[in-house]
């Protein structure tokens, strides 16, 4: 495989020699959003990630459940940037930083760069459990959800093939670890299939008789919203029969069962299906970062950058997203979400700009747009900091915030029908189990 | 696992006993018309399939290419039948048939019948090198197709990073073996990828220098159509700029290349996507009812069957779809195609109710009602025996047919929608290369 350079790489009618090269190793929120606020600026833009698609992923969890596709919530990079002249894409996988040679190392090759941004993001974290990871997928990528699809209607079907009605409850057990946002969306949606999508699906058991735990380790869930809020998402959660537990914290976990703790008490729940939202864990990159440049990580493996999103030391190097760490004007850490990677992806891009001219700008400042989930269907909570409101509004408020991004990227108006039609027929039409061969159908998948 | 029979079950209200017990294999279009034609009779139906889903296969190219998404295509089994109080779903394998005591044994558990219908289709027939198939891969699942896509994808990724220039004309050279309806859609679709979809994606490769080779050995495309048919569509594929090769048969495939043979004349091409779509091989189901009873196979290893579908000395086991073969009115066999399946399934489904009245019905006659293939954007050929045409007003026709049979369960609107959509825009949406780390890009795949 040849070595690329962000400069040549044989683009005809730009004179490559002088422009400034931009490397973005990451195509979700926050590195797609530098390349597209870069577009018509006198730079070189080089996108680097191991996926060919940016992915919404607060849509994930809809897929997990069989509502939406993956190509509904996906979108080629390539075809985003098609028509920005100044931008190419990688197909590649960063595995080392030069911060010397001022090179990005690939698996197959390596890149150059005058200005880097680090948006590599983050993965699950089971806080140095990691034997739980296969017992206990988290959701962060297509693969990841379309394994939680697998594993959820699997244990249905193993299910209705079981006569012992203690294995059989067992497998209609669901336990969702962690009650942030995910973990509240995925439960709800959990509880939409079982009451409503599966109704008459199946002859020898009935599947609202799952049981579907949502423990959180906090006193409420969606612990960083704010106490009403989250006591509505738990009334939302009740009437789909999903069962909370709070102060409650997870052991251990064995094939078909997890143990949890409640105020010093131990119980072991037989289960086939734990699904993993407690957690995320910074990108390998971030260690990377840390080593050859001495900055410091959190516990979560996240860069403290300097305010103005720079490694310190290193003006030239950009960390944001779910990889990076920054206190907001409170002095609280910015949330690990979509919004304050898209609000650091411009400020870079502004930032990049300015320098470009001579200028600089003061330090970032995250802008708190506010805050929703939705649970279930025609449900969510909405917290806008100078409203905060429930219920079917709340949920309108919801699809639209999200459709509005998702259509940017055009041919988005489909997932709106696709949603409709769930809406009114509460219909799971992807709910397919793909994959290896699931026979014989042993309890422990 | 319980062994599940097909009468008990514990099905609430329907008196299990008496009641006659009609076990289905496979849920492809001959098994699941034969469990709909059964609606509202006396029987007790169990449907078994290794999937949870209805797969329409005649898309499935589009899945290949990206136009399409698995869930597009397939419905859920359960979602089917739902409604229908005397069909129950098994999601199981089944791997023998025991014809003496009437049961069909799964991988974990067994299925008591009084009449079997075993629909359980074909897969790729590699002629005996089986060894082509990981470097040629066939499309006959949803697993197939992303297969297939990521390796078209990939094709192009690794294409972009590739310096030398006969490496790089590797990587765009596709080769599709056999020029049925399946390679000629194939083929089609990906012209349209490289011309259309992708125009404007890459910095260091023109997608539109991809050569795209089909292989028929026949002297035509389209064998089985008339030569008329298969001249226009030889035309059609011209105009996407896929080169045809008739004559020609494939006597190698290593890795990075394949060897074909053209009039006794041996060339050697360098290819890295290679796809298969020269033959079926029946389902061994076939030779496990064939070493049972003595049964006759044919050469692709389908079940000779008498005149009513039943197997030779057994009234009580049918063997409909692409598992059997069977002559029809002319001497001819009839084709593998779902219209056969379907209307085998309704006339088993037919033949049972008039058993149950102690009556009996005249021998299956297979009423060809036309076919047809689509080649890339708005051209297919249609031959409906009366009339032959091309063209545009051809791929309406082709369009309206696939989709009514969609639109009846439900839900398809969509794909007309996605259709449409992607007509007006060229686009393939659901271009995603999913599964394994693709890296390094090594160009072998």
């Amino acid at each position: 495989m040849t070595i690329a350079t962000a400069s040549g790489s044989g683009r005809e009618g730009i004179a490559p020699a002088p422009l400034h090269r931009v490397v973005i190793i990451g195509g979700g929120f926050g590195g797609l959003s530098v390349a597209r606020r870069l577009r018509g600026a006198p730079v070189q833009i080089t996108l680097i990630d191991r996926r060919n698609f940016h992915l919404f992923q607060p849509l994930l969890y809809q897929v997990a459940v069989g509502a939406l596709s993956p190509a509904n919530i996906a979108v080629p990079l390539r075809a985003i940037l098609k028509r920005q002249s100044n931008a190419h894409v990688l197909l590649g996988e960063a595995t080392d930083i030069d911060v010397i040679h001022r090179c990005v190392m690939l698996s197959d090759g390596a890149v150059e760069y005058d200005t880097l941004i680090v948006a590599a993001g983050a993965r699950h974290h089971y806080f140095g459990n990691n034997q739980f990871e296969s017992l206990a997928p988290g959701l962060k990528t297509v693969e990841d959800a379309t394994e939680i699809r697998r594993r959820i209607l699997l244990a249905f079907e193993a299910a209705e093939r079981e006569a012992d009605p203690v294995r059989q409850q067992a497998l209609l057990t669901f336990v969702i670890v962690g009650a942030g946002p995910t973990g509240v969306e995925l439960a709800g949606a959990i509880g939409e299939v079982a009451h409503h999508t599966l109704r008459g699906n199946f002859r020898n058991v009935n599947p609202a008789d799952a049981r579907i735990l949502l423990l959180e380790g906090a006193d409420r869930v969606l612990p960083p919203y704010v106490p009403e809020l989250s006591e509505k998402a738990a009334k939302a959660l009740e009437r789909l029969r999903v069962t909370v537990r709070t102060g409650t914290v997870v052991t251990d976990i064995q094939p078909g069962c997890v143990t949890v703790r409640t105020k010093g008490h131990d119980e072991t729940i037989p289960t086939h299906t734990i699904l993993w939202a407690a957690g995320v864990l910074a990108s390998p990159l971030g260690r990377v970062l840390a080593d050859a440049t001495g900055a410091t990580l959190d516990r979560a493996g996240r860069v403290l950058v300097e305010p103005d999103l720079t490694l310190p030391g290193h003006p030239e190097i950009f960390v944001i997203g779910d990889l990076a760490t920054i206190n907001d004007a409170s002095g609280k850490p910015v949330p690990g979400i979509a919004p304050v990677a898209m609000q650091q992806g411009r400020y870079v891009a502004d930032l990049i700009r300015a320098r470009l001219r001579g200028e600089t700008l003061p330090p970032f400042a995250y802008r708190d747009r506010g805050s929703m989930a939705t649970i279930g269907r025609a449900a969510a909570v909405v917290d806008l900091g100078w409203i905060r409101f429930s219920g079917f509004f709340a949920w309108l408020t919801w699809l639209f915030v999200h459709l509005m991004y998702l259509i940017e990227f055009g041919n988005r108006v489909l997932v709106l029908m696709q949603w409709a039609w769930n809406y009114f027929t509460r219909n799971r039409s992807a709910r397919l189990i793909t994959g290896d061969s699931p026979f014989p159908l042993t309890r422990g998948k």
